[in-house]
């Protein structure tokens, strides 16, 4: 009797299973696009004898496999795209190509005053769909896992594994093809130094347009430096970093260096009363910690401090950065030792530094990204949203993004602390400008200190030879031309140089220098396009844009196990972050707080020129 | 009137922008679980003076966070229920479970002969749809991106980024807890070595009930050691390998180690010709690489091999599959090269590389995991049924996964080679077994070697020191009880002693030696619990599964950006992958073919024993 009933069960599972799975599968098309059919064998019309895949033929991001007769095919899998050269749009692909509006034209109603934006921040339900549209997006842009290094053309395990390696969005340009950039342009790229001369140079100060101050220049550059960490001595194309927001610049690299800034009582980093205010400890009282100091700098040693990263003790603006974020950590660790008496110092200070990622990712999204984009959507911090959708976290640096991220424009000639006016060398190589005036003052100072105009003729005198190196290592990495990585995150390539430049002077001297358009090198593109209502040209923001998102999201703290109040120590931890802001994390952290709440990533609106 | 066209566009654009907002945030609840509300304060009914997550209150994997006061909350956060212990299903759980079969019957239907799977396997539409099915709920088994390290019992960032660590799914049992397993069982844990000794060592060798044979125990060490690669000198804790199927076992886990075995043309690897055949090179005439003979050890050095691995060279079953991949990587070369004449070494090792490691997946799942689950659903690899799902495709091995492997009781007492008997100790530390008979006659050989039970009682004597080795790395690193990880995949916990064996006598050992069922060891309670339809025991199958399939469906090459034809080289490439079979495996490269084809995991119908 059991047992018929058991087989009667069965078949009753069994018939059902087909019901259930029948649907199932259905399903699982509507993230595919239709990629059957082999492909075509194909030549280009006027091929040379060279491997036709330099002329980078496939659309729509196919990828390009050329036989050794010169034909070659285009792989369209998952593309969307079909034919030759995948130009031709599937069904699905089509409709949502009818529905997408251009880039230009999107970019100017973002951030144009619109109803909307304040109907979408007021409705939570439609700020996490525009969110949700946002993360997923730009997601989408970034291969994940990563499929490209430096080294080799075409797709290998070893760009995976092997995570010294930076990851790269775009493939290099082989060797073997007739021009650096595959067959456009000349057969040797213009002189650098001509190049840096003749379009990068500052030639007078231009301010930034949209009222950028010095703390938002700082902040990008602390910020970026926890993950931009290449190690030269291997190469441009390696990286002693982790691959995302990982704190280091505020906690250490390496867990001997973690270890020499802890105070190891009460989860809290080390620190030094100066004139009544915490800061770093000097380096002369931590262990294992190195600060790299260049050779030719003289630094007097009794008065260095030791902080996570080791060049930030080289600009003032990032000793602040890093004050405050001590300051910070040290805030949290005592909210949750009186939540949590019974923590040992280890249990406060990951779950401190939990809470640190959390807020960093906050502010980074909330305030800075809100100000370099200029979008009047308010953008908003919401893991939650990309929870059980193919977002996928995880997160490796592309070379091309530390490229990307050479903004020196930004640095002002001069910045006037109280009535003290410092040059631009004045804050390099030492932090005094902090200790003398005091934190508060300092941040005061930067927040009216008027940012550079990112863009052409622009980058200052003494940051020509971090410029220089720069693009030496993209032509050694051989970079796809700037056209290309337009093309690669769905924005048309140029066609005239006036069009990429919006204005004549530049273009011809672009024009003497590349001859095509096509062969306009990737920073240069970046740099020399006509500005855009953001703070960076809109390519710029429609290429670092994805990679940044992608960044922020795709850390283990937004991920679904991670995104709960428990993991920061209950909904107290969980709330810190919540309400993390610019203007917290300074009224928080500053002495005298008179007027810290109008402090922001912009020049008072009654600052002069 | 451009400026009035673009602002009514604006405004349509606008409006259209809400419509298609709304639908979106509707989308995103579906993946999710409602987690609103503020977690209950709760207190043990009979809670002495411990920390209450001692005793792991919360159940469907929430997360216990206690207060000083020995009050604890259980937070429910996307783990569909709720309540004090979220004990309570929303509703969409609670349907979910009313369709859930329990694990047992549903173990029992999957390894039972139906017409039903001759039908799914029949049809290409619902052959996927399984595959999802099971990817999918193997997937979301385990934790991705990776939440806990051994040396915290919560959640840290540092489990996350320092990736020398194992990931761990359950987090170790605190130090502070009265119990080495919380609040169950003695205070102190029955010695080792009584143990081994009661339940583990080798009485009378126990055949395999299903039929496996040595080659099935050989491609699980072969395949399993590639990502088990505990970094001893760091301590149980740490790995000094990747994380998944990096084909390292084959390939070298240092740049150093794969230049050394590499020949530098036409992207083949080393091989030496001994009687014609073709093998490994020797050591001797390799740069760069060593290999790993325990000191007292006598071992020839001038015929000595150097492998992909460097403990592979011990065992004659691991230089075996060691010498079947050499020479499928070189065939495989060699098929590239006639096909890309033009390729370069470099690039014909690196996409060979790709495709093998496809074929490894290919083979591991539709051989070795159909084997080993003895499901009659057929299992197959279809990688694309994940993408533009949910699926994480990245991988981090768990320490639990390590220990769960140690599959010894597999290993025969002897085996017959030609006519030769070998004991156990003669097919170790010497690769001479395979020289002697050829590569051909010693995988005939371990075809028909009957592997023993994996079960109770079944070590053998000389595995017993790497037992007992394994058992206290257990212990040090604090291990959850059996029953905290059947609970954790969803299987209920045992509640006798009787229950877990499925007998008396070892049932009545155990409840000598733990007093409590719930204070049953992880590896105690895999290896006593009653046999199942697998080849292991069933909460092993459930267990392991999900590691499993998560790091072979994870790998980068199955991810969207990588499975399509142009990264194996094409279509020749990608057919190798999708033909690769254990047959093909071994038709391709053994040198007399005769009857390969019937050689598998199992022994022949006509084996004695």
């Amino acid at each position: 009797m059991l047992r018929w009933i058991k087989s009667a069960l069965g078949s009753w599972f069994a018939w059902g299973l087909l019901a259930l799975l029948a649907p199932l599968a259905l399903m699982g098309q509507e993230g595919r696009e239709a990629g059957e059919g082999s492909p075509t064998v194909s030549r280009l019309p006027n091929g040379g004898d060279w491997d036709p895949c330099c002329a980078h033929p496939c659309t729509n991001k196919g990828v390009c496999l050329s036989y050794p007769d010169r034909s070659y095919i285009c792989d369209c899998t998952d593309t969307g795209f079909h034919g030759e050269n995948c130009t031709k749009p599937y069904l699905g692909t089509r409709l949502k190509l009818l529905l997408r509006p251009s880039p230009d034209w999107l970019h100017d109603f973002l951030t144009s005053d619109r109803f909307v934006w304040r109907i979408i921040d007021a409705v939570p339900y439609l700020t996490n769909a525009a969110m949700k549209y946002i993360y997923m997006t730009r997601g989408d842009m970034v291969d994940s896992p990563n499929r490209y290094d430096s080294d080799h053309p075409y797709p290998t395990l070893h760009a995976y594994f092997n995570e010294t390696y930076y990851g790269r969005t775009l493939p290099p340009v082989p060797h073997h093809c007739p021009t650096p950039l595959g067959i456009a342009g000349p057969k040797v790229l213009p002189p650098v130094e001509q190049l840096v001369e003749k379009v990068f140079a500052r030639r007078k100060f231009l301010p930034e347009p949209h009222d950028s101050n010095a703390l938002f220049q700082y902040y990008a550059q602390h910020f970026t430096h926890q993950f931009f960490r290449t190690d030269y001595a291997k190469g441009g194309a390696f990286t002693k970093g982790t691959g995302g927001v990982d704190v280091s610049n505020i906690y250490g690299l390496t867990e001997q260096h973690r270890r020499g800034i802890r105070l190891f009582k009460d989860g809290m980093l080390k620190y030094e009363m100066v004139n009544g205010e915490m800061f770093p400890p000097y380096l002369k009282d931590v262990e294992g910690v190195t600060m790299e100091i260049p050779p030719h700098i003289p630094v007097d040693k009794g008065s260095l401090f030791a902080l996570g990263h080791p060049f930030f003790v080289l600009l003032p603006g990032l000793f602040m950065y890093s004050t405050l974020w001590l300051r910070e950590h040290n805030r949290v660790c005592s909210i949750l030792k009186s939540e949590h008496s019974d923590w040992d110092d280890e249990r406060l200070y990951q779950t401190a530094k939990l809470i640190i990622t959390g807020e960093v990712i906050q502010i980074t999204i909330e305030d800075y990204v809100q100000h370099l984009s200029q979008y009047k959507l308010r953008m908003r911090y919401r893991p939650e949203v990309a929870h059980g959708t193919r977002f996928q976290f995880d997160n490796r640096i592309n070379v091309e993004f530390v490229h990307l991220y050479h903004w020196h424009p930004l640095v002002p000639e001069t910045i006037k602390i109280g009535e003290k006016d410092y040059g631009f060398m004045d804050m390099a190589f030492s932090v005094k400008p902090v200790l003398e005036h005091g934190l508060d003052q300092f941040i005061q100072a930067l927040s009216r200190a008027r940012a550079g105009k990112l863009g052409a003729r622009n980058h200052p005198k003494y940051t020509l030879p971090t410029l220089i190196k720069s693009l030496n290592i993209q032509r050694n990495l051989r970079f796809q031309s700037f056209n290309n990585y337009r093309k690669r995150f769905d924005m048309p390539p140029y066609e005239t140089f006036e069009e990429l430049t919006g204005e004549t002077e530049i273009a011809q001297v672009l024009r003497d220098l590349y001859g095509h358009v096509d062969a306009v090198e990737y920073y240069v593109g970046l740099i020399c396009e006509r500005p855009s209502p953001s703070i960076t040209p809109l390519t710029m923001v429609n290429i670092g844009g994805p990679w940044s998102v992608k960044g922020l999201v795709a850390n283990p703290v937004s991920s679904p196990k991670f995104w709960k109040p428990s993991t920061f120590g209950g909904e107290v931890g969980f709330d810190i972050i919540k309400a993390a802001s610019l203007t917290n994390l300074l009224c928080n952290n500053m002495v005298n707080k008179t007027g810290c709440e109008h402090i922001s990533f912009k020049v008072p609106p009654d600052t002069l020129m």
